[in-house]
């Protein structure tokens, strides 16, 4: 199975792309994707474009995307939001399934706390992806959001073959 | 000039579309997105088609899109921008400009009063286009940002010709 992770922004948005096979877990790729132009609807644009380019050449059949820390900063909070809708609308686009997840639980399934700072993410994710060569802290971030879509459905597809199994 | 007036919405994405030819503005077409699915990206993905076809139908050469207001709810404030994500990108992709206009400054223009409420709104815009049907009030709302924004480009033309003379 193969995951790409999305961290959403505005100016720069992380992916990184993951190769699941029983309990292997391999590198495939990451980057960004950085916005460019004069006006949102331009900008959000190119967003669309550079990501539609990455879903393309990465073929992933999964996606997950960070769920967006909502704050009091509305004018922040709106802007990721319209970087999000780009983020969640291009593997849709692509027929993939699309999940969510909070930072946190992002955190607490590559970390092992949900409190954890950039540092531990990136230093957990190289680990669990050795020898991977990262383009930068927004990467890092969309490859732990892999990593954590991979245990997840992981661990879901052990619990139904497990109740399958119960139920035989 | 053909013009489309998008209000963006999670549920229900407004939109109009008027014709522009000197003093003359005419009703060309009006209606609502509707989004569908269990989740976000499959919903966000429906309003993308709709609307994408709504511009390959009516084939207008520039958009506005209502600037969203941004309150104390920023879990309402997400959902808003991921829906205006779709609204801006969906024109830009079609290598149109899009305009944002904030509300005041839509229902200043086409009632006179920023705090007009939305049956103003809806009035004048029946007013200003005589004949037409509307679909409902985010389509009033949408038609209301696309004379808004010929209005604007009406004034801004008119100066930018005043200053050509001045400057001749």
């Amino acid at each position: 199975m193969r995951v790409i992770g999305i961290d959403p922004g505005l100016r720069t948005l992380g992916w990184g792309v993951i190769e699941v096979s029983g309990s292997r877990i391999a590198h495939v790729g990451n980057g960004h994707c950085k916005s460019a132009g004069n006006d949102l609807a331009a900008r959000l644009l190119t967003l669309f474009e550079q990501l539609t380019d990455v879903v393309a050449r990465f073929t992933p059949e999964t996606a997950a995307v960070e769920q967006t820390f909502v704050n009091k900063d509305g004018a922040g909070t709106l802007k990721l939001g319209q970087a999000r809708g780009i983020a969640m609308l291009v593997p849709a686009q692509a027929g993939l399934s699309v999940a969510e997840y909070a930072p946190n639980t992002v955190k607490k399934t590559v970390v092992g706390v949900g409190h954890a700072d950039k540092r531990q993410v990136d230093h957990m994710v190289r680990l669990q992806l050795p020898g991977c060569e990262i383009a930068g802290p927004d990467a890092a971030d969309a490859l732990a959001i892999a990593l954590c879509h991979a245990h997840h459905a992981r661990s879901s597809g052990r619990l139904a073959a497990a109740l399958a199994k119960g139920a035989a």
